[in-house]
């Protein structure tokens, strides 16, 4: 299972609106005969190009996927049809499907005398590559995460408007790893306008990555025409919405992951509207005294009004600088 | 080596100005006969008060100290000759003396056939229990740590001045304990009249701890007579000096570890003038979006003033919440 969630993990930002789903097949001599992930929407999913690339071997094996296999004809047939037609002895998932659509494929499989094993490292899974997927699926609405990228006290820029570089190389390169996963990548006009940012996810040499991310810009104000977010290298979405839940309704149709990168005022509009899911703080060992803060104009007026998340640790450490990722507990 | 730096923990912030020395004597079989620490000013050195337990045993035996053994007399007499005296035949240390007062005790031990042996676990030493010390020896004034209480967005109250509590109980029980250790705890005016807190070190139950740091308070404004901070629990001392420098030359005559508890202002203004050694950073996962930055009017103007601190690794879980300690790297 553990070698399914890394297929999985490579996918993780291409395939919304569907699932990232890594499949593995093992032939009844226990080898490894199949490794399949899911394609973008219209391509095959995971367990169909797994079971493509075992053939014959297939037969009496066992297929290991990170998600219960769909039971629903969609724009490709039932994975547990072809399962039980390519004659697997055993199938092994992670997560039950949680939609009405396309669940039942274990009772189906068990029906026609496959043996199953469902929930296998299912914490694991739901913690990885598949959460902003289930997150959507539960709650109707795309996960939200909130990057920022901060001194010790919590300046995202000097009273100049200058922000480069609060934190070091290794954690620039990681927000660009962490681009190339997501669906899209929302910022606000003011961030345009006093930065000018490409948006893209690139390699350290500056080159872009294979994916990049929706690119999506929040607020009326126009922008100059050489913007850089409006070059070829990437997809750009404009949205003239400031109500936060209109900009996620509108992102929820295509996006799973959507990630908000700034600035403060549109950092705190969603945070005061209750839509942010995760934070990933980027905490550089240096103090401003000065400068712009984080998030800002969230509406909170006492300590009442806090929003609490939940700090995962181990904390990681990239170069000086610390990743630490935060879950919601309480919405406000 | 580790027993004897764990001794001095025990006497960190009551030894000022005085060092933070742990003593143990083993005797000529290995077993430990004597155990002593830096009593305050005018009474023992850590060994002194650990040959006076070892008596007799002491002979033919090792000494272990944290600190090489002076060898001045000042309030008390050389502790290199009562350790010849008391016949010991080796002196096992951690760091050498580095004033020029009191050094040349290894020397004057060696002179008398004892085997001395220095460096000893130096550098858990220098970060342990001696470091303020040490830094005041080097530098001339008391090291400086800062505290702040954070939420990720950097904030230390809500827009209507409320802030507790942003960090939860383990966090807070750190806070008393690590005061019972400094010599003096300093907030501005503006956080007194604000927050009217005691600044005292107490126990979970709220009783007073058995040592107590110099409360100091910086500023001109007249304090409400029934305030808090001039209670009888502590000693307090009120500071109209608008200098950092001016405050910690001041402080720097009695005390070698000074803790700065805010508020922003003044944490800004030691801050801009480059006296902040180290910060522990109490961070609570939780957002406010709004009110008070942690840190302000520094002076900084442009990413080029940015502080730069080295984070020590692990980062340390405390319930909920994190602490972060910090060491300058560069000053402004
Ligand atoms: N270090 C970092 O990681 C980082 C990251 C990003 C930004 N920054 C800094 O942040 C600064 C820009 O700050 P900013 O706050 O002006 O930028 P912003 O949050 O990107 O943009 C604010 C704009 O967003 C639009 N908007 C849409 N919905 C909104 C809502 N519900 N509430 C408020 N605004 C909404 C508005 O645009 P219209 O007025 O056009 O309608 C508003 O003026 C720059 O100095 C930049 O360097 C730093
Ligand atoms: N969460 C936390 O950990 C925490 C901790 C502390 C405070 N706080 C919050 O901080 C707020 C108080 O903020 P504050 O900034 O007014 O308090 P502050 O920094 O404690 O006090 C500012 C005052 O310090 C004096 N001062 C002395 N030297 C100074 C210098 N070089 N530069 C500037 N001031 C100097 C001045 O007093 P005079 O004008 O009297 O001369 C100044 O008005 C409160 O809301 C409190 O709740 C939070």
């Amino acid at each position: 299972m553990f070698e399914a969630v890394e297929l999985s993990r490579a996918v993780a930002g291409r395939t919304s609106p569907n699932p990232a789903v890594g499949a593995l097949i093992f032939d009844a001599g226990g080898y490894v005969c199949g490794a399949g992930t899911t394609a973008p929407p219209g391509g095959p999913h995971a367990e169909a190009a797994a079971l493509a690339q075992a053939g014959a071997r297939a037969r009496g094996g066992t297929a290991v996927v990170t998600l219960e296999p769909c039971d629903h004809t969609g724009r490709t047939g039932p994975c547990s049809r072809a399962l039980i037609e390519a004659g697997v002895a055993r199938v092994v998932f992670a997560i039950a499907d949680p939609t009405a659509q396309a669940s039942g494929g274990a009772e189906t499989l068990r029906r026609a005398g496959v043996e199953v094993v469902g929930g296998v490292s299912a914490a694991d899974v739901e913690a990885g590559p598949l959460r902003p997927w289930l997150h959507r699926q539960r709650t109707g609405r795309a996960e939200v995460t909130l990057k920022i990228a901060t001194t010790i006290d919590g300046r995202v820029a000097a009273p100049d408007g200058t922000s480069r570089w609060i934190t070091g190389e290794a954690a620039r390169a990681e927000v660009h790893a962490r681009r190339a996963r997501v669906d899209a990548i929302v910022v606000g006009t003011g961030t345009v306008l006093a930065d000018d940012p490409a948006l893209t996810a690139r390699n350290p040499d500056g080159s872009l990555r294979g994916h990049q991310p929706l690119r999506v810009v929040v607020g009326d104000r126009p922008m100059p025409a050489g913007s850089r977010i409006l070059d070829s290298a990437a997809r750009t979405l404009v949205i003239r919405d400031h109500d936060p839940a209109g900009v996620i309704e509108r992102l929820s149709a295509d996006c799973c992951d959507v990630q908000i990168e700034g600035g403060p005022r549109l950092a705190g509009a969603f945070l005061g509207a209750g839509l942010v899911d995760r934070i990933e703080h980027y905490l550089a060992p240096a103090v401003l005294g000065d400068g712009r803060a984080a998030v800002v104009g969230s509406g909170a007026r006492s300590i009442a009004d806090l929003s609490r998340f939940r700090l995962r640790m181990p904390v990681r450490a990239l170069g000086d600088d610390v990743l630490l990722t935060y879950d919601r507990v309480t919405g406000r």
